[in-house]
């Protein structure tokens, strides 16, 4: 079953509206078993709507608008729909009745415009809208399904899924549902994660798709199916397949970020981290600390902008500075010792680099960022260019340090 | 002038992605004076995204895809366009080389499906993107104008505003514009920003918008004029009002965020501020290193996310924190005294709160937060409940932190 979304309304063209409604009508139509074949935007213009369900028609059997039901001259859509179809507007008793007693609830009388909102195309049923005065309607013409819905967010959902749905089952439109599967991967562009994954053959159902995000890519599984069960059996040799493809890339699940993988880790094994931070200026602690319960497994950290901080605060070395720069795999190795030591972390992330527009070098250009990890016994680091913008350089170092944590903490045993 | 946006991805049409990018480009087009006639979503197929285009030339001169450019084979859009028009796509020696240098500044190879983004229709027009692999391409057949951007936002943005926009001027397609004047406020709820601008006129041509966000109302002003002189003459009696209704709430202009406006009086005035962070967990010096340049006023923080770090880092008594608890305004001040002190600071703003969303109690409930600004012989403190979820109170709480800082520096004289 396929269906077309449309949505009415000036405020959409002009930018000023994001189309959530759209989104919502074919996630929602997604789950039914429905594909949304186009969704379309027109604006509050009889001929544009028009030209709207004129397409829609030849697109698919079912089609949804939202949107230009209200009371006033710059909502067309029903009167562009009916003039389009042929069919003339009559009054619905019931729904010019539910409109006046909104209005009387509210001790108003109702305002001669709202009697628009109660007419509706001759042999047109009527879904009731209780939180607000346009009912939903549907249209039946020649096994072509139209459905219009207003454009407020809930009187939308709410006619959508009171009406709408259980219409559909009715009229048995509702097929098979859509289930997902996610899995999230890290430490590769996202041209690698294709090329490894190139060869993954994909049964029939199951779907994959790449939703690259910064310094991250999330693949995505999915696929109608009777229930989940069938599906899940359906997407193991994809899921097998892919976690053998990109190995100890892929640090998550559904949805499960690296600063939640990290702690769940650290708080498994009952150890804490503590950080240093140089040109990611705090973000890593503010990632570590946007999971709910981290005080069971962050003790604290630095950020040492300037050098003096660097030196009062973590201690590292005036003369390490000197020798090597405060954007170095020295500086980056005695800030994490430091920091390990100060807060008594079993693990501390040291990050120094330059995050740009200004302060880079030919030898240290704009991007360069040194990491290091200690522990109990061994210091490890590393150095990297990023190259971009300062939000993209900090974002990346930021995800770079959380996962030089979570592959050593998975060579210890501590998870994924 | 009129244009048609085009976006493509399946993730759109199951509801997976809301369509930001579509009310980006139309609310830009807008700005030039260009009005977008219609918003098109189809799925990663060769016949959709034809028939797409086939509509969106009957439709308008102008038409802008999205999305569909990636390397990967669900990347539909620059072989189905090529198809439809009939264009060969041949290779881009510049764009080769460019996605080369990308993956070689990581000390990558480039893998061989990067070679496809490289093709571009022949005969077409490449804008670069600095900041992916994927170029903007525009195709100009038989008085249609065809603009194919990536999908991703800021890669979208940018050759939409570096690439796009200067060829529509050359092109002489930009229109009246629409030019607007922003005021940002904070402090005060929208309900009350509304309330004390009830009586402020807007003369023809001017229109005032709300935007609230977490912690900041956003004032908008805006109307299209044949230049920004006029539109600056037009706006001036309400910019006026509205300074005055809402006085020392207003903090920037334009698009300025708090922290830029307290780093710029900082700047201007030769101080320097440290940071005591406890519930915010890094939120404020993230915020503080967003502005490039922060080096030159901003020093450093601790995030003291446990007790011991309150003591050891900041030399906040152990009997402070055993009479008052974490969350006091006592300990808030000995917070910032210590990091003012520490890091050698003119100021220190130190926060520590509940962010939730456990730790409340009846006494100190999730939300509670108490600050403290340490400066040269005075500290002064407050405390606030902000109701919400965690990433609201901590958000709330670093713009209240940093408010407390603004005020300070413009009773001394520091700016606005």
């Amino acid at each position: 079953m396929e269906a077309t979304v449309i949505a009415v309304g000036d405020e959409l063209l002009i930018g000023k509206t994001v189309n959530e409604n759209a989104t919502y009508l074919s996630r929602r139509l997604a789950a039914l078993g429905i594909a949304t074949r186009r969704q379309i935007v027109v604006g509050d213009r009889d001929d544009d709507v028009a030209a709207a369900l004129e397409e829609a028609r030849a697109l698919a059997p079912l089609a949804i608008t939202t949107g230009g039901l209200g009371p006033t001259a710059d909502d067309r859509t029903l009167a562009a729909a009916a003039k389009h179809l042929g069919l003339e507007l009559v009054l619905h008793q019931p729904t010019l009745k539910e409109i006046e007693r909104r209005f009387a609830r509210r001790g108003m009388k109702m305002p001669e415009v709202n009697v628009g909102q109660a007419r509706v195309p001759a042999g047109s049923r009527v879904l009731g809208n209780p939180l607000g005065t346009a009912p939903g309607i549907i249209i039946e013409e020649a096994g072509w399904v139209l459905c219009l819905l207003p454009g407020v967010p809930a009187e939308m959902e709410y006619i959508f899924e009171h009406g709408l749905v259980p219409y559909l089952e009715k009229k048995g439109y509702v097929g098979e549902r859509v289930y997902e599967k996610q899995l999230h991967a890290t430490g590769l562009p996202e041209s690698a994660v294709a090329e490894r994954l190139a060869e993954v053959a994909l049964p029939a159902g199951v779907h994959l798709a790449y939703l690259p995000q910064t310094a991250q890519v999330n693949l995505r599984l999915w696929g109608a199916a009777p229930d989940e069960e069938t599906f899940r059996e359906r997407a193991r040799p994809v899921l097998e397949a892919v976690r053998r493809g990109l190995g100890e890339h892929i640090f998550g699940e559904d949805g499960a970020t690296l600063e939640q993988v990290v702690g769940e880790m650290l708080r498994a094994r009952g150890e804490t981290l503590a950080l240093a931070e140089s040109c990611t200026g705090g973000l890593i602690a503010k990632r570590v600390t946007d999971v709910a319960g981290a005080s069971a497994w962050f003790l604290g950290g630095v950020v040492s902008y300037a050098n003096e901080a660097k030196e009062n605060f973590l201690g590292v070395a005036e003369s390490t500075l000197a020798a090597h720069g405060a954007v170095s795999e020295e500086t980056a190795r005695e800030m994490a010792l430091g920091a390990r030591t100060r807060f008594g972390a079993t693990y501390a992330l040291a990050v120094t680099g330059v995050a740009g527009p200004s302060g880079g070098t030919a030898e240290k250009p704009v991007g360069t960022a040194c990491f290091a990890l200690a522990e109990e016994g061994a210091t490890t680091s590393d150095r990297r260019n990023f190259g971009g913008g300062r939000d993209w350089v900090r974002r990346r170092a930021s995800q770079h340090a959380l996962d030089m944590l979570r592959r050593r903490l998975r060579e210890k045993g501590g998870g994924r």
